[in-house]
């Protein structure tokens, strides 16, 4: 990358099923130039998350699609390279959300400043930003776990999933998870202190579940949908709670499969509640209060995937929507000064 | 039927799919004795419900099921022939949970007094019983309507549909039915006050609903479950509340069908919640206070399906299932002296 042009990608066609790498186009274009009020960044890190997924569709959703032809939309951690803001300097960092690109510009007031000196400025995209958030509310608001009850989250090394589990033995409760390989598996088990987690492509699910939760399921965690929540509701206590707050499996999906007979539901009171981060933005300090606090006394770990260099972007979301990724995954599309 | 015998209806075989005649069976016995602290009843109403399908059946559930060859069971409104318990006396009116039979013996703590002068005594199997207070505590507590908001109730005009649209209007809602009929849809239009009723066999159930809620649909209280709530779902409001309460389409099913696709609860952050009556005993009061006041201002309407004779209890029963009653469905047993 040179230092004159702005690298971006475009999403170019809207996949059918799995996206593949020839729905987006790598383009270069002059890099544009702040007006009154706005700010312009270089992309530090930028955030992959599965919900992109849903951008690229022109299915109806909570969130415009992204045109054809336009940037990749995705949250970043940024540096001010020029500022028309009065709360903004040069060398800032930001969390924006300037897209796939090296180079973004922001009104000011869309940007949320970032203290390299409170946590590593990429936490901003993770566990201190909204993937953080959306485990923080979705467990506590809807999830509601009672000290000693059991709470299973798919995805359980994820961005969202991780976090899910660390919080819940906060809260005294039994953590369980579910993962797609016994790398993570073992990871959730012994450096983030699940109490037990299944790997679903090598454990009958069933069973291991039976075996992980021997007093039932209280609260459910729902990343995927799909197969693993039909399963979940076999094994669910008396008024258990599910905060649905991704349907990972079905995202590739070209029309929306069934999902679990709600029998269950009925039979157990229980109750499932969909989920989106931006209802609670007007409670973040609540959110960042505990998360730091959680962070400064070492009881919440976190992993990062971070791929190197924007061009590698596609190819690391398309894995991320088949759980090839290991830990919250960014892409670092430029140097970050804070680690020199 | 002479007086010297009991006759009992039994279950004789688990169904497959839509329960037939010849799975019950119906026997003259002797009437019982009651034994110390018990009561002999003589049954002069049996309701019917949806419910009893998933006792015939010994699939898991969150009740036991009927053992084969003995009597169906089911609530019944019931004179006392003799006590040994001392708060009840001969002629005494009762809501017991007698069953399928003529004459049935129970413990007198298990009896709730039913006063002939407040109300018909058969409404204490209605809209002063299980079903009101279904329809009650469901509507108020998962669906929470607030004024303004739009219900939506399928199997409108049944025991407990027909209860909840009253109670969405007495709290300032559109009230909105889905029925099987036009004489229904009409019923639940000019009677009891439905700003709408949808005829789900004659009319295309998406664009119906879309034309009957303009507003969309803010509570849909599910008495049905399958392609009604997969329809629902389409429409549902921001922060939608939709009570499980029945999933009449399945119960004759032999395996549990698949449910709706999930993602319109994320969308809207709606809750799908299961609630059974059972759990909310200890609130009866509140209830009843509120449905008697309502009953006396004229407020709530009342249909009933008296179907005479207990020997035609499994051809209505069959026809329950089906959607072939109109009103809450009740069996005339014997005679109800407070009619003569």
């Amino acid at each position: 990358m040179t230092n004159s042009t702005n690298q971006q990608i475009l999403l170019k066609s809207r996949p059918v099923g799995e996206p593949k790498e020839s729905d987006f186009a790598l383009v270069e274009t002059p890099i544009p130039e702040p007006g009154e009020g706005e700010v312009l960044n270089r992309t530090i890190y930028l955030s992959l998350d599965p919900y992109m997924r849903g951008r690229m569709s022109d299915h109806e959703s909570y969130a415009a699609p992204v045109e054809l032809g336009s940037v990749m939309v995705g949250g970043t951690v940024s540096q001010v390279m020029k500022s028309n803001h009065p709360q903004f300097s040069t060398g800032d960092f930001v969390l924006s959300y300037d897209g796939w690109q090296a180079y973004g510009v922001s009104k000011g007031e869309t940007l949320r400043s970032v203290d390299p000196n409170q946590a590593p400025i990429s936490y901003a995209l993770s566990v201190t930003g909204m993937p953080g958030m959306t485990a923080y509310f979705a467990l506590l608001d809807i999830g509601q776990p009672k000290s000693g009850e059991t709470v299973v989250v798919s995805a359980a090394t994820g961005a969202v999933g991780s976090v899910v589990g660390q919080i819940a033995k906060i809260k005294g409760c039994r953590a369980v998870g579910i993962v797609g390989s016994d790398a993570k598996s073992d990871y959730a088990v012994k450096e983030l202190g699940f109490d037990a987690c299944i790997n679903r492509k090598t454990q009958e699910l069933s069973s291991a579940l039976k075996a992980a939760c021997p007093n039932g399921i209280d609260v459910y965690f729902d990343n995927t949908a799909g197969p693993i929540l039909e399963v979940v509701l076999q094994q669910l206590n008396l008024g258990a709670r599910i905060p649905l707050v991704g349907l990972i499996s079905e995202y590739n999906a070209e029309s929306p499969p069934l999902g679990p007979n709600l029998m269950p539901l009925l039979v157990k009171r229980a109750l499932i509640k969909g989920f989106l981060v931006g209802d609670y933005r007007h409670r973040e300090p609540e959110f960042l209060n505990d998360v730091s606090q959680w962070l400064r006394e070492g009881k919440l770990k976190y992993k990062e995937d971070v791929v190197e260099g924007l061009e590698n972007a596609p190819q690391a979301f398309i894995g991320l929507l088949q759980g090839k990724n290991f830990g919250k995954l960014i892409v670092k599309v430029s140097d970050d000064p804070t680690k020199i």
